[in-house]
C-alpha cells in the first residue's frame, strides 16, 4: 500500500521542524508541494526552504502542483467548500497515482499542525472513500500558531485550573465571550471579532506572522489596544498581500 | 542579565523535539534536569536521553535537582499549591545563582509545552516578584499530548468552523458536556469523568503514553468502550506505577 505523511511543519520559523518531521520527510519518495498564487508565495516559499535545509536523502523528489480553486459564486459557504475538498481529494489521488509506486511514500508539508483548523485530514477521508487507491496515514503533529502565540508572548494559554476554548472569529461575532472558560483562542478571524466585545472587560494578547522575522506582537486591555491591532493588521496585510493572525483573550484579572 | 529557556520536549518520543529546541539546548551553559522520585522517574529518564541524543556542545553541563515536596495536608489545595510554588520558585533561583554566570543561560526540559497545563512559566513569574534575581525568559513551543492523541488517532481536533474545549476532568464532572463546543479536550483526569456523562451521545478518543512506545490507544462510541478504557489505564498505572493519559469526546456524528 502507498503511504501518505502529513508533516506539521509549524508557523514559519523553519526551525519549529520537529526531528520526526525531518525524519518523515527523509523517508519520503516524493514531496507534494502546492503552489497558492502569488498572495501566499510566501507559504510555497516556506516549504522550499525547508526542504532545501533539511531534506538529506537524493533519492527524494519534490513535485509543485496546483490546487484547484474553490467556486466563490457558489451560494453555499458549506456546500462550496465540500465541492472544492472532492475537486483536491481527486487532484491527491492522481498525484499520488502519478508520483508514487504501489508501495511508495509521499507526504505533504502541513501549514500548523495537521489536526488543527486545517483541511487535508478531511480531504484524505474524501479520497479514501470515493476514489479507489488505497493509502496508509501517518500524521506528524508541528507547532500550531495557538503555541507560537504564547511562546512569543511568554504566557500559559490556561489559567490554573481553567478551561480554554478555541473558537473562530465567526462564532465569537455570533456567541459572544463564553460563560465557562476564562481564556478564548480565536482563529480564522478575518473580522477582527474583538471588536464586538466589552473593551473594559478582557485582556488580548494578538500576533501575527508567529514565528517568522515579521512577526507583529500587541498585548494589552482590550479598549486599549484593540484600534492599534486593527490598523496594524490593516497596514501590514495591505504591505504584505496577506495576513495570518490569530489572539488570545483573557477576562480582565 | 541572565536567560533561562523554558523548552517544550513534546511528550515521551524524543522525536518530538524541534530543531529550535535543540538549538536553545545547545546554547545553554547549563541544563536543569528535576528528579522527581520513583514513580516518574521515566520522565527524567526522556530528559536524559534528550540531551544524550541532542546536546552537542560539550561546555554544556547537566545539573540535576530535587524539587520540594507539595504538602498534601495543606487543607486549602489552592493555597498548598501556591506555597509548594513558591518554594521551587526560590529552589530555582538559587540553582541559578550557583550555576550560572550573571550573563549566563540556563534551560529546563518541560514536558509537551510550556505555555498548556504546566507551571514552569507561573513559578518562575513568582520567582521574578519575589526573588532580586533578575532573568530573560525564552519559551520553546513543544508537541502538547492533544497533538499527539489526535496524531495517533490521525483524526482532525475540530470539526469543520466548530469549536473545542480544553478541559480538565474535574471541571468535566462538575460542569457536564458544554453546550458551545462539539469537541472536548480533558486534560488531568484521574477520575475517569467521562463516566459521567450519557454513553449513548458521544464518541471518546483515548490516549495514554502518548509518542512512547508503550502508547495506548482506544477509541469508539463512549458506552461501547468506556470499561475497557477505565481497565485499561487501571492495569497501566499499577504495572508501570505512573500514567499520563488524555482524551477528546466529542457529540456522537
Amino acid at each position: 500500500m502507498r503511504t501518505l505523511s502529513l508533516i506539521g511543519i509549524g508557523t514559519g520559523n523553519p526551525e519549529h521542524m520537529t526531528v520526526q518531521g525531518i525524519n518523515a520527510l527523509n523517508r519520503a519518495d516524493v514531496i507534494l508541494i502546492p503552489r497558492k498564487g502569488e498572495a501566499k508565495e510566501d507559504l510555497a516559499d516556506l516549504r522550499r526552504v525547508i526542504c532545501e535545509r533539511f531534506l538529506e536523502n537524493r533519492q527524494t523528489r519534490i513535485v509543485e502542483f496546483d490546487l484547484p480553486v474553490r467556486d466563490a459564486a457558489n451560494p453555499s459557504y458549506r456546500r462550496g467548500v465540500d465541492d472544492w475538498h472532492m475537486a483536491i481529494a481527486r487532484a491527491y489521488a492522481d498525484l499520488l497515482a502519478a508520483h508514487t509506486g504501489e508501495t511508495g511514500r509521499a507526504a505533504f508539508l502541513v501549514w500548523g499542525d495537521p489536526s488543527l483548523y486545517d483541511s487535508t485530514l478531511r480531504i484524505i477521508e474524501h479520497m479514501r472513500r470515493e476514489t479507489a487507491l488505497a493509502v496508509a496515514l501517518e500524521v506528524v503533529p508541528g507547532i500550531t500558531s495557538i503555541q507560537a502565540l504564547a511562546a512569543s508572548h511568554r504566557m500559559p494559554v490556561n489559567t490554573i485550573g481553567g478551561s480554554v476554548l478555541i473558537t473562530t472569529g465567526r462564532r465569537l461575532k455570533a456567541e459572544g465571550f463564553p460563560p465557562n472558560a476564562d481564556t478564548l483562542l480565536v482563529m480564522l478571524d478575518g473580522d477582527c471579532a474583538f471588536r464586538t466585545l466589552d473593551a473594559d472587560a478582557y485582556e488580548i494578547y494578538w500576533g501575527a506572522y508567529l514565528g517568522t522575522a515579521e512577526e507583529l506582537l500587541i498585548s494589552g486591555l482590550l479598549g486599549e489596544v484593540m484600534e492599534q491591532i486593527v490598523e496594524t493588521r490593516a497596514r501590514a496585510r495591505e504591505d504584505k498581500g496577506w495576513i495570518m493572525d490569530t489572539y488570545l483573550l483573557r477576562v480582565r484579572g
